[in-house]
């Protein structure tokens, strides 16, 4: 099978992506320390056309070289705001209307596999033209904000079965932005 | 929800992991140039009680601190071998009765969202019991070699929507190894 060249993947341009409608999905990041992560999870935003990210606390803020070095542009096209606290967003996306999940593994959290009947539970209960949804992904060593947790509608956690207890961020928000995807994009 | 700690969790320590039974699922990296894509692949091949890792080519090895840095100890626990080339790699999977993909945007490529037909129409070839997969994970400018897409039984691709051109290596792996986790050990 022939590989694509760039020219051949019919991607949109900056300006294009701007003006096109998104996925809607806004990712919270609950003091990521990573600019790394940061800057793949612009990346992954960008393919997934995510509506917006919130970089909340202590997350670093694009321009800024590290993290640049992963999302390779992905800062300029996906918009993206700060708030003081990941509480502070959690609060003006319920205003929203948004449904929020964060992704840890509570008492009770859904199974990332289980998304499809708890999304079609949620479905009987919202509009489909009103379901938006954000994702809180927390920091690498911490997770995500018990009380931040508090405020959610549920918890979305990715079972595992190794030795490990979680996965990295950016893979984390790329396996949960994925799944979305496949319901609200694709 | 109050969300689990660590001890709560229930993961295996390293003997356990060794001993455990592993997902019929080798991930092949050709010539992939960041040690902390190497690591974040460990990571998520713990997590998932994927059977190996080759790495290929170029592919940093284990021990190493950069690789270390984003595997946190998985590299101690999933098993890997170096190969030359990936073709060399292939070549061996295929005496093996590996079924291979390349993780590439070629003409003709399934879409990863069209993987359970894919798997079905395979399955019915393929004995449950003799399903055993590879993936392919090219570099990160380059992608797959040309020649190890054209030994591969086929490629899969992941829909993208954005400008980029394509997702970081660690959490395109993320995102395809999820998707065989879902049909080869949940």
């Amino acid at each position: 099978m022939r590989k694509l060249k760039i020219t051949e993947m019919g991607r949109m341009n900056v300006e294009e992506f701007r003006a096109s409608e998104k996925m809607p999905l806004i990712v919270v990041l609950d003091d990521v320390r990573s600019m790394y992560n940061v800057g793949s999870v612009f990346r992954t935003a960008d393919a997934f056309r995510v509506e917006a990210i919130y970089l909340c606390g202590i997350t670093a803020q694009p321009p800024h070289p590290e993290i640049h070095k992963t999302a390779l542009g992905a800062e300029d096209t996906v918009a993206w705001q700060h708030f003081p606290t990941s509480l502070d967003a959690v609060n003006t996306l319920k205003q929203q209307g948004y449904t929020i999940f964060s992704i840890e593994q509570c008492e009770g959290s859904t199974q990332l596999n289980e998304l499809d009947s708890q999304l079609a539970a949620l479905n009987s209960k919202l509009s489909t033209l009103n379901s938006k949804f954000a994702l809180i992904l927390g920091n690498e060593v911490k997770g995500v904000h018990q009380e931040v947790v508090d405020a959610s509608d549920g918890c979305i956690e990715i079972p595992q079965f190794g030795t490990k207890h979680s996965l990295n961020v950016s893979t984390t928000a790329g396996i949960v932005i994925w799944e979305f995807a496949k319901h609200l994009l694709i």
